[in-house]
């Protein structure tokens, strides 16, 4: 951590900023320039609050060195992680790819959009019960009926099951559930990422849509601080001045995720533009990008959809996007094998 | 409604759509141009899914004509809506002034704050008891103990008491609370939302960091549809590109919200930017621009507060700032007179 | 055009604004709903301003049905635009590839990098001669000088040069440059759009920082306006929250041009994000979400470079992901014969 | 500037880095810590580019302590700059008005609206003939007849005239006007910023739609380097999320700029929005805030203006409006004498 003194400070402020660092153990390098002091601290520094010494008198500006994070960071656990889910792995070279309708509607639904999805070389099959929408009057979802028909569907497939969780006292609900997804409206619901993280299932942790990467990994870090390693970071878009998407994806996310944390990142590009036409495009620029997968909305009806419509791919389409997807990924498998 | 259908639709899809809409009691009125025809849509559009519609084949665009929000919009709600708080109201021409630190600490700073903040103009005191933070390692509030300290702050001094409700199973402990506030993370955390539309005390909704208009006001809704119509929105900032301050204070909200909404609108020039120094200019902005309040973070000792230390005004420079706020209140009042 | 009227605005207002549209040959629909009334205006409305309706005391809402863009509009102009530039085309399918130093430096810098970057499988060289730089005290490249090293690179390599003009005054010594290129802080300069839309070099326009879609092709509309229909969109990032990276590449302004435009799109993943380790992953993945080129900095010695040295990639690293691009583009090719 | 080396960095590197530091005069204090060494650069760090030292393949972090601007810095010049303009002055305690329409239409129209504003208090009129517009088939304004126009204005109520320059071949034209305006569109022309250097007439500097403070100053600086240094800073809004409003005008800019440069610092809260209804209540915020003045559009009929009619007050809303902003300009400073 990086300490810049206003210009003319007080020198026994300064002092007594000195005593009171080194009493936590921590080594201070002065050095004295014509315009600025800069106080370089060494040590356990993630100890100390940095807005706090940011509002001493004496401070003009801290700098942070290190990252916040820790059980979320590179540095400090190099190898990728890799998350088994039931026969499937997200991570380490694999390419998963999630896919199904927003809201599960009925089991005949459920089971018939699962199996055309594995079919068409998904790994995993996502769907709604709890939604979060932004208005009051919009379609909730079917709730525990609806996580049994999810259910039925794994029953019918072997596909493991991934859906949203809203609420801390639906927790019990999941049991049985193979990947617990936290939505962007909730990634900084603290209550709801401590709950996840003292339960084992893994975590698809979707982007906040306006966070940066060092919040997200923040959430990151509340979940793993909890003994809950198994988080997949989901891009998802995030919010800017151009309006003629929902949200703008952030393509960037991937290799920057990738040098910063070992956890695998996936990318859905649904949500990210809010318009189905554009989602063939992303998800191929996501895997091209490194992305270790995708989250696709998939519908059998989507005009007829209770919620999001505008973003499902209706089931032909999603079939030649996936078997354009998986040859990518071969083909990329290829390119690096020769380089 | 206005529903723009695309060049050389098939006429039997139109036929069709057109029929749909009238089952559910709506006219339709089509205007036949030379590159599109459009749809006019009259009756009650809001049972309608603008989504579900633009996601039709035929279908180039939907444009919304009536805002999604009822219970919080003017059209439906002429008058401002005044809250009465114990012995203060917050709107009605009414100048509120929230003050006190962002964690209470012990009763002393509790208490020594707030008969600070009262004696120079503020007529709430507020404090946080259970804090939502960006870092698992940051200081989380003294949760039960805190909401005890913030009563005999009230005793001791009169004042109401507004602190911050960040899970739903706290809401038992917030019984004797004067004003619960909902905090910026959890403006979308929609359980929590119908939690304090279920209950009648006045609610403080902050706005999302990346919230538009829209999404704030039916976040209000989402609270005004379980029955408490007690909603105060509080702007703090939305996040931009300039990272300078921490958020950048939409100043027009203020006349905007005023417009839409006859609910009242203060500010937070605390978090609006992240420092300090900034908090005078921003706060008389914000009155000047007609805000009915202000919450402002003022601390004994902001080096060393246990959270937000950066953002607190220490009393000695809030006490001239209320006093500043209130003869601009009064001096506006006497120009509103003369016009 | 779909013009709001207010409720209970005044039926004479209503009746004057309908004939001054008559006037202008446009045709009306009126719908009346319980309200709003709207009208739906029919025939040439692109001489209408928006905002000057907008402005009238009946109206609440103006909606727009028809971009304001001719030229660069797919509608009105179906087969993508082809560009030959040399012996190179750009769009229609093939890959573009320019590459080369942010500023040339001398003539043996020139020519090496160019020749190195042909034989790596770029099809154009770029580089900067005419600097536009953020700060005063900022390299501002070799000017006149600059432009002759870039000819005896073209000479030595037959690639094709492209290289910014960022004053109306220095046309005349672009007389013998292949391809202008008009800078991102430079995309509303509209004296400068206007001067390369009347000569007839083709234009690579990149989008300002902060350009919706919607004026990025206005931009491409004042040049060819002036008659030169030669213009090549580049993407290069938005201005966003996020800070890590310079900017936020927006992937999905490749399909979305795609639809609204015929002309070609490629995008620059070096100023994209201002990391030049991120170069490889998001122009692998411009190209998979189907772009018609890409612009790469290349330097021989980045470290030194007198400008943007952090973007550019090493010859050493160039030269595989040129190799990897090539091969991204083969295999799509591949797969679209497939499905 | 302070330079964070990598983890495990070759030593021989950093000894080289050290050595060619030197050779420029820098002294280096080196922190050694557990994870990076640190070093603190002292002495002229301007010289150094900051880009070339990150890419340098030991260094993980550059971090400037210093502002990169030097004549716009209050740092190296701590007094209030003060602007004087014909009989008025800009800064210094004092409330510049600055009112007129978009564009002057007729001599007429400007000589009425000039007279109108000059009786509610306006201290300059504006005015375009030289409109820089989004749209090649908008109005572009009366040239040459429109500068006649508003020299027939001044001549009439001796108000000085402030008018924008879109390009430098009109700088000719410009002898005879007041105060040239650099608009937001060419705030990084930096041809039109040097043409307006060389020269000594005030200039006003919109700040960019998307411009960071530090970008904006920069542009400042490059105004002062040609050896004007009569600049007076704009705020009139940047591009954020939010589109129920043109742009959002960042409030923080004023106490923000006050801290860092010594230039006055004006408010345009007319385009800070496009909507004539809320230009009363920004103008109110920005002088409670602290601006040294407004610029607002004014016209004598904005609904049949040729552009930018949603923008502008009619002059029977301006007059009251002006007299507000000069009662509160009072009641601040008496505020001010009592504090």
């Amino acid at each position: 951590m990086i300490v810049v003194l206003k210009p003319n400070h007080n020198p026994s402020q300064m002092e007594s900023l000195i005593s009171w660092l080194r009493e936590k153990n921590i080594t201070i390098h002065t050095s004295v320039g014509q315009a600025n002091t800069i106080l370089g601290l060494v040590g356990d520094t993630s100890q100390l609050d940095v807005d706090l010494i940011a509002a001493l008198d004496i401070v003009e500006d801290v700098k942070r060195v290190q990252e916040p994070y820790k059980n979320a960071n590179r540095k400090f656990h190099p190898e990728d992680t890799v998350i088994q889910v039931g026969n499937t792995q997200v991570g380490g070279g694999n390419l998963t790819i999630m896919a199904g309708p927003c809201s599960v509607e009925s089991e005949e639904q459920a089971v018939a959009v699962a199996k055309a999805v594995k079919a068409a070389g998904a790994t995993m099959f996502r769907g709604g019960a709890f939604n979060s929408r932004t208005s009051p009057y919009a379609f909730w979802g079917m709730g525990e009926r609806g996580l049994a028909y999810l259910k039925a569907a794994r029953d019918e497939t072997g596909l493991p099951i991934v859906t949203e969780l809203t609420d801390i006292n639906q927790l019990a609900l999941f049991r049985d559930v193979d990947v617990i997804q936290i939505g962007t409206r909730n990634m900084q619901n603290v209550d709801l990422l401590k709950a996840v993280g003292h339960q084992d299932k893994p975590v698809v942790l979707k982007r906040g849509r306006s966070a940066t990467y060092e919040e997200w990994l923040m959430s990151a870090e509340y979940i793993m601080a909890g003994g809950n390693e198994n988080v997949i970071l989901c891009e998802r878009g995030i919010r800017t001045f151009e309006s003629y998407t929902r949200n703008t994806l952030d393509l960037a996310s991937i290799p920057v995720l990738r040098r910063l944390t070992h956890l695998p990142v996936i990318v859905d590009p649904s949500h990210a533009t809010g318009k189905y036409w554009l989602v063939d495009s992303l998800a191929m620029g996501a895997v091209a990008a490194g992305a270790d997968g995708v989250q696709i909305e998939v519908h059998n009806d989507p005009a007829h959809a209770l919620c999001d419509g505008p973003l499902a791919l209706k089931l032909d389409a999603f079939t030649p996007l996936a078997g354009k997807l998986l040859a990518l990924h071969a083909a990329l498998k290829g390119m690096e094998g020769q380089a």
